[in-house]
């Protein structure tokens, strides 16, 4: 076993998800959207959330004003801003004026430290440069501010001109710097590199953090291979999020520090709600979630080869890195058609279902076959898949009954509308409902709800958050079987159900329908 | 700057898409799909792609079968399978006999080398278990066939039980496998872990190899630094796919080892094909790449912070790790951004138009433009890049006006019924036709050709190849835009039409449309 780094006294998990993850290209958050995500990050407990830069924007001014009023129980806010502009003074400029008044304790400023972005690109001298750090640096701490600043292109800048680059560490460590944040800013470093230069950085006498992109698809393994070389803060994003090829994942850095080196980065007890905050984190900013994201993804515990289905009925450790339940995930059995009895039964018991009766097993194994070369798909849908034992069981309650439905789609001089009418009868009342929308299945989805809505009022906050569709036989045309899958998600849970058939408008009802009707019986307490 | 590592007389990059990409939840491959994947592997000239497990799986044997006929210029097949049963003989063994069979020259067999996984998975001695390695690569070698032993569970059984699992690869070695692959098969390993272990292993004088998963998101940094401790063989997949969290994605070791430590992995001009190589593979797969993917992705060399904008006019290398190009991507990878005025051109000179006019080409451009970042994909759609540049040049006929078309689908009593209704005008006759499908693009689909044959009886014999539908951004549920492409063909000619929309019924009614319109217009004599 090699020997295990020793976590620091003091050990900062700095998340910029609000920041640099929403430079992400096609995520947008409102105002809204941060503070909910702010409020799932103090949840988990990170220590620092840098909320936006205010001043230069003006929904970040707002999230600050508003941010106030969240009562965060475990972290703190940080305002991010930069450096005073060349041959200025810091207490005469507005936007570190804006940073004072963001009102947060943290103020983190982003300063250039790599000599050729100074002379080139910011176009000054290397001296104004460090004068920019130490005058803006003094500014806010003589306004009560704890500073951290971030050394732009550190890495690049080292290996280009150490000496400089070594120099804006120093300087900011003098002027009263808490942490000097070494980033990576154009992502292209390997782990290997890391090290040597985090050392020559520490000679400084600063406490160092990392700031790591994932353009070499190594940025959580720079994050730890930095910390292996002894910095006491890394900064990242929620699910990798942000520009270009997105930052070091914190849902991936927290847990291998805490589980491979065995450092307490967070509570086991809130460790154990990684997944969960992962997952509401993806829903607000809108973005689907991988399924082999690491720790968090759906299909991060997930085994499908029917090889390891006996072996992992001896001991499930043989076949995963961590025990699952540590990050709130899951081992999960893949039911396809590979998928022999035994990888039903222990789906089945994860379902809280007895199916050590042989021949029942059996019977939904031949069930589970036929379906699935129909071209239904239960790996990917475990709520169909429940729904499906259930009714095999018979003990299955559909919450509706739906009588007809139809929808309609028509264009007339150039405008579209799709118009669904859906008859159903739930808790014993008949419902009869019209609903509109982008596109026959949103009209459908509308309508559904809506006729769900009297009977079962948290229907309403049902999200339909995914919709795929496949065309299982491409070469048939129009006519070709399709699959649907839907995700839908409620209170911190998301489930998937699957529709088939050669109608699309049909197969996506099948898989509406489900979705609806397995919310309500598992997640909704009667 | 640090040493680089010297790149070895011998390196192999070996693809297991094909094999462990597909053990990945939700992706299947048929036949056809591995066959094209192949031939993508072997343009962009990956040494080794491991096909499947013949034998074991009948379509893995087809496979095989087919895969002769392949002509690959640049790839080796591999054939995948494992050491044969305890104490059954190798050249009795009925699945050794189908790798055999399979007609590759190189197979692959999984051995395994932790001694937990031996005696309680396996059930057998740590005995017998070299012995079946030392039979199974014994019997191959007398076939013929070169063969490379993967040591299942290595880095965690040497962790447990590191004398055991040096001998597994020692027997490997001496039974005359030409590399024994150190698998990382729970993905649990950090890179600081990696190169002690690699380093014992290669005291016993074998050919090393590398295969690891995410799980702890380092799979690239993982296979980086077995590379760094002096593997010569590195197993992945592309775009990451497999089992649980995935595999390492190829898509980016290969440039890491090509540009970070200026290997030639593979010849300069096939590295710029990498970006298109990616897309392909996850066209077929399926599976969307995502944006933020290093080195291919759609956003990976994109910017969006306007911080940077002044200063990526100065000079782009000051904000990118590399120059795009070298993996084939592109600085402003928006969609619209892969078609230049050049492209344009030569496109358009190659569908019989003159577009040496600059100021034409650079409007037509800006029009393509704007249509892609709404969502159109010309790339795959020629025949309605056709009717786009004929509108442009004011020389498109519409051969039929559509005054209006609705279409229905509903569901009464277990029973689906798509209904469409078309009202257009062809040859100043008007025609009102109802038609009836599987499905609403079915039924139009009917509706429309109706109404089209008593001015065009030939659009009889018009064929819908293919349909095909995708949902372009993910995470917006039933309300997503989608994009159509629909495949016509006619007198042994097909051709592509595209359409989009928030609407599928709208998306595909103008994909539909386009289709007919161009037959009519192109392969018609009048």
């Amino acid at each position: 076993m090699p020997t295990l780094p020793q976590q620091p006294a003091e050990f900062h998990v700095f998340d910029t998800s609000l920041r640099d993850g929403a430079q992400q290209e096609g995520l947008h958050l409102s105002v809204p959207d941060k503070l909910k995500i702010a409020g799932y990050l103090d949840e988990l407990g990170v220590t620092f959330i840098e909320g936006g830069w205010p001043g230069a924007n003006p929904a970040d001014t707002e999230f600050f004003r508003l941010a106030k009023d969240l009562g965060l129980k475990n972290s703190k806010l940080v305002a991010f801003g930069a450096t005073r502009k060349a041959g200025a003074k810091a207490s005469e400029d507005a936007l570190t004026q804006a940073l004072v008044d963001a009102g947060t304790d943290y103020i983190c400023i982003v300063a250039k430290s790599h000599e050729d972005h100074v002379r080139r690109a910011l176009r000054t001298t290397l001296e104004e440069n460090l004068e920019m750090i130490t005058d803006t640096v003094t500014f806010l701490r003589s306004q009560g501010k704890r500073v951290f600043v971030d050394a732009e292109h550190f890495f690049d800048g080292y290996r280009a001109h150490p000496e400089y680059a070594i120099k804006v560490v120093q300087t900011a460590h003098d002027a009263g710097a808490e942490v000097v944040v070494l980033c990576d800013t154009n992502g292209g470093m390997l782990p290997s590199w890391i090290g040597d230069i985090v050392r020559a950085a520490a000679e400084t006498g600063a406490n160092l953090g990392v700031h790591v992109h994932n353009d070499t698809s190594c940025a959580v393994a720079n994050t730890v291979a930095a910390v292996e070389a002894g910095v006491m803060h890394i900064q990242g994003t929620f699910n990798g999020y942000g520009e270009r090829t997105g930052n070091a994942d914190l849902s991936a850095v927290i847990p291998n520090l805490q589980l491979k080196f065995g450092w307490q980065v967070l509570p086991p007890e809130q460790l154990a709600e990684l997944t969960r905050v992962a997952h509401a984190i993806a829903l607000v900013a809108h973005q689907p979630l991988l399924g082999r994201q690491p720790y968090v993804g759906q299909s991060s515990f997930a085994h499908k080869a029917g090889l390891h289905a006996s072996a992992i009925k001896v001991d499930e450790n043989l076949y995963q890195h961590i025990d699952p339940a540590l990050v709130g995930n899951d081992m999960r059995m893949l039911i396809s058609d590979m998928a022999g009895r035994a990888n039903i039964q222990i789906k089945g018991e994860q379902l809280g279902f007895d199916l050590n009766d042989r021949e029942l097993a059996a019977r939904i194994t031949e069930v589970v076959k036929a379906r699935e070369s129909e071209g239904y798909s239960y790996e990917s849908a475990d709520a169909s898949f429940e729904m499906l034992l259930r009714d095999q069981l018979d003990v299955l309650e559909l919450p509706f009954t739906v009588d007809s439905w139809r929808v309609f789609t028509e264009e007339r001089d150039g405008t579209n509308i799709s118009e669904a009418t859906v008859k159903l009868t739930a808790k014993d009342a008949r419902q009869m409902v019209v609903g509109e929308g982008n596109g026959p299945v949103n009209a459908l989805d509308g309508a559904l709800r809506a006729a769900l809505i009297p009977a079962y009022p948290q229907v309403a906050d049902f999200e339909l958050t995914d919709y795929r569709v496949r065309i299982l036989d491409e070469g048939y045309g129009t006519d070709a079987t399709v699959r649907t899958l839907i995700d839908t998600s409620f209170d911190g849970h998301t489930w998937t159900t699957v529709g088939v058939g050669t109608n699309v408008i049909e197969a996506s009802w099948e898989a509406l329908s489900d979705a609806l009707a397995y919310g309500i019986i598992t997640k909704l307490a009667d």
